[in-house]
């Protein structure tokens, strides 16, 4: 181990040991509660002050209500909890997932459920944490409502039986919009604490899935930590380690090789995949006159191997098989978009449009399965044409959810590829794009840190913040409002706790005089 | 002098004297010429290095042409340019102006001008300066266009005939997006080296005008510095300075006094005004339910001194003394949004859409006197809720340019309100508003500092172009497609130079190893 090595472990090992569970300032974790006992969801509540001004002599000063804010930090925000990170999270699906598959019936997916009409009590979570307890504002999420947008296929809940430790969530433009972060080791080497603080690290900042995009040996351990560490859903693009057991070469790929990866991947817990099966052997010379090429990882690697093997791509042509892994253990697709624009001049071209449609029929065909499925979307695109990618994706991929990188709305600002695309993140999440892949500041320069990763989370809370205000998201104005209304009574200490970075908010603040700052509103 | 003053003074002083003229990378400083010797446009052009790849042996690797950027940071950004900020800027309009003036014609405003026919000097550096020598393309900018735009009202060039230092530009919905930068002295004491530094930062950062919102004691010097070394047109409060006058209360403001300041400020070079002549006594009643009331500072001064008299606006009432004033020596008027919504809770009610009707009447009569005229527009506005702003505001304006602060487009996130007004930004640009009012980290929490300010112009210039790009403007895209194509041939020092800020670009890709950065495109 090097002395980096050593220095990053034990880092990760501080973080951990010092986690108290309570980050954010004046909130604590509360729980809504299902029709079940095991049905718990936690949030965190926001306590606010009392307001500053008395209405007349002789009354009180009013008190102001707590804020309850979606959590997906799990026991990592839970003050007092017990983290043992060798032994994993709780199972809190185990149970359910038990009783489900000692019912004998075939189908383990939460689409296939809800096609029966049945309300998992991973629906019913569901509807109580997108509500939040706001269930007296019009037009409430109830569990029937998530079960009939499963049952769609207008939303998925990425749940894989064998990772019962995650807390269900759901994806889909009728719910809240939701954010990805990736990470993946850095080194050849790391540790289960480096990969745990990740996770603790995305999920604080508000992560509502994350891909791991881990490559090198130790793969299959890195995910391992992951997995049974992670609250939240764990996506993976199961090409790079099919890639790593062929030595890099993609021409040496195989099906069999990829099936293997896939049932271990499956195996382990792996909530989605991101699947290469649009990129088609035609659509590949549609990208020949294009600026940026394929900039997809996983697209230039199945382009790579159509074109040394002069043959259709494996993933499309074994994709029947795929679907029936991913029924078994309800593992969702992710249909990744591996041919989607790498710059401006290349969006919304024939290439791209060209595997949306495949990615259609696909979706169709994972659906005889009862596989729930995601459509990846770009990239890179102008203002102007994101709202044509939506439309397309609604109309080609039979209202599936869409899940998109963005969009960068220029090229011209590597080092704020965070901002370029969270103005795309936030239109496209309008228009109803389910969850949007965050970037980081350091996209196209290089590995994010741990500050990149919290700076691309913010931006990204903020563009689906922003969209579902545009959308109309029952109670999502209410953080907003606080904030406000704390704002016009000067009452400092709550805008802080309210902020989506507290800790930022007040260090701002201080830096100049309360009474100097009190001039912009 | 403490030692806090005597030490920001001394590190303006060596910012001032260390400008070496050539902040970026591997650019040089070019001029475009026009029809006369005087007419002499700097922009700056950013060289490009050789294709790394060989088309075929014995061929030469193919050049890239170098990529031309709109600059508005005049001899700050000049190498070996002789800078004495004493002295102030070499006046590149006096002759212009004093060749119009020996004309004996009334009127001296651009739009007089423009509406007699003439294309004045100013009117074909603008033309030049928005083609940026990409006159090949479709659509280019021409000054006959300018001209016309002008005469419609649809654009304005600020350019106050006493100050002549000002390089022309153009605010308008049919060019470039422009963004404004807010400064002020933040000490009741400041120096002329502290003034010019902010003024060479923000231009550096792309400032296409910037606002002078100092208050004090010293307000009258510190503006003259400003305006003495100021490249690009200033903008002021004038409501504020006669606020100072009164010892800060706002009953006691009279016409007299303002009218006072108004010629002072026009007399020394003001090339436009914010007017809150707008807020009208009866409209303060449609405030009273909001969330967050009136937050415009010189909204809430008004709406002080009507509630107080029981009176009308003066502002207002004298509105047709105000007109003379400006065409007297061409000083636009930005009609202020006094009632602009603090929150997303008090977007688009009638107070604010009461104050624009308004400022649509105030806009024909400053017409009358060939008074230039723009609208400044909100503030705070949810997504689905901005293009109304822009509708409402070219029926009821007469398509004068709109000039908006943000919008932010959420509440919830003080300390990255550059962000959540970039969103909003670049949105309503893309719709047509013609100048957009940074906002910075700070923004609700404190004054910037010169980090803030660069990280307000940053997000707002990505606003911008994103706008333009959106809105098809003729040659927009050069740059966006220079970086991708330098991208996709791995042209790491290119992309670097091409980008919006080159030394984090380069900062950011060395903090890990090159060959791990090639990882995401």
């Amino acid at each position: 181990m090097s002395s980096n090595q050593r220095q990053y472990r034990q880092q990760a090992e501080s973080f951990l040991k010092n986690l108290s569970g309570a980050y954010f300032p004046n909130s604590t974790r509360e729980f809504l509660h299902g029709s079940r006992a095991d049905i718990r969801v936690p949030y965190r509540r926001i306590h606010l002050s009392k307001s500053l001004h008395q209405p007349s002599p002789g009354i009180a000063m009013p008190d102001n209500p707590p804020l309850d804010v979606y959590d997906t930090s799990s026991v990592y925000g839970e003050p007092g909890a017990n983290i043992d990170i060798e032994q994993g999270l709780v199972k809190l699906r185990q149970r359910w997932i038990a009783e489900r598959q000692s019912s004998q019936e075939r189908g383990v997916t939460q689409l296939a459920y809800a096609r029966k009409g049945i309300i998992t009590p991973e629906m019913e979570y569901v509807a109580l944490r997108e509500n939040l307890g706001r269930e007296h504002l019009a037009n409430p999420i109830t569990a029937e409502f998530v079960r009939d947008e499963i049952a769609q296929g207008r939303a998925i809940l990425p749940a894989n039986v064998n990772h019962p430790e995650s807390e269900p969530m759901i994806i889909g433009r009728n719910f809240l919009v939701k954010v990805n972060a990736n990470i993946g080791n850095s080194s050849v080497s790391s540790s289960i604490e480096e990969e745990v603080e990740k996770l603790v690290w995305a999920t604080r900042w508000g992560a509502d899935t994350i891909m791991d995009l881990s490559t090198g040996r130790n793969i299959h351990q890195t995910r391992e930590w992951i997995l049974r560490n992670s609250p939240v859903p764990i996506g993976t693009v199961p090409i790079y380690q099919a890639l790593e057991r062929v030595n890099g070469i993609a021409e040496k790929l195989t099906w069999t090789t990829f099936k293997e990866v896939l049932l271990e991947q499956a195996e382990q817990g792996v909530d989605y995949f991101t699947i290469h099966a649009g990129v088609l052997h035609d659509y590949i010379a549609l990208t020949s006159r294009r600026v940026t090429g394929i900039v997809s990882r996983g697209g230039s690697i199945m382009a790579k191997w159509c074109m040394a093997h002069q043959q259709e791509n494996f993933l499309y042509q074994h994709f029947h098989e795929i679907c029936a892994i991913c029924a078994e253990y309800d593992v969702s697709l992710s249909l990744g978009d591996g041919l989607r624009p790498g710059s401006i001049a290349d969006a919304n071209d024939e290439a791209q449009f060209a595997e949306l449609r495949t990615l259609g029929e696909l979706t169709k065909i994972a659906w005889q399965y009862d596989v729930q499925v995601m459509i990846e979307g770009p990239g890179h695109v102008p203002m102007h044409k994101i709202k044509e990618n939506m439309d397309e994706q609604l109309k080609h991929c039979h209202e599936a959810p869409f899940y998109t990188l963005g969009p960068l709305t220029t090229d011209i600002a590597p080092g704020y590829d965070h901002i370029t695309s969270g103005i795309g993140a936030a239109m496209i999440g309008a228009f109803g794009c389910a969850m949007l892949c965050y970037v980081t500041p350091k996209e196209h320069l290089g590995l994010p840190n741990k500050e990149d990763v919290k700076q691309g989370l913010i931006a990204y809370k903020i563009a689906a913040h922003a969209a579902d205000l545009a959308k109309g998201h029952p109670g999502a104005q209410a953080r907003d409002d606080a904030m406000s209304k704390a704002r016009f009574e000067f009452r400092w200490d709550d805008q802080f706790n309210l902020a989506l970075d507290p800790l930022t908010a007040r260090a701002y603040h201080d830096e100049t005089l309360p009474q100097e700052s009190n001039k912009t509103a």
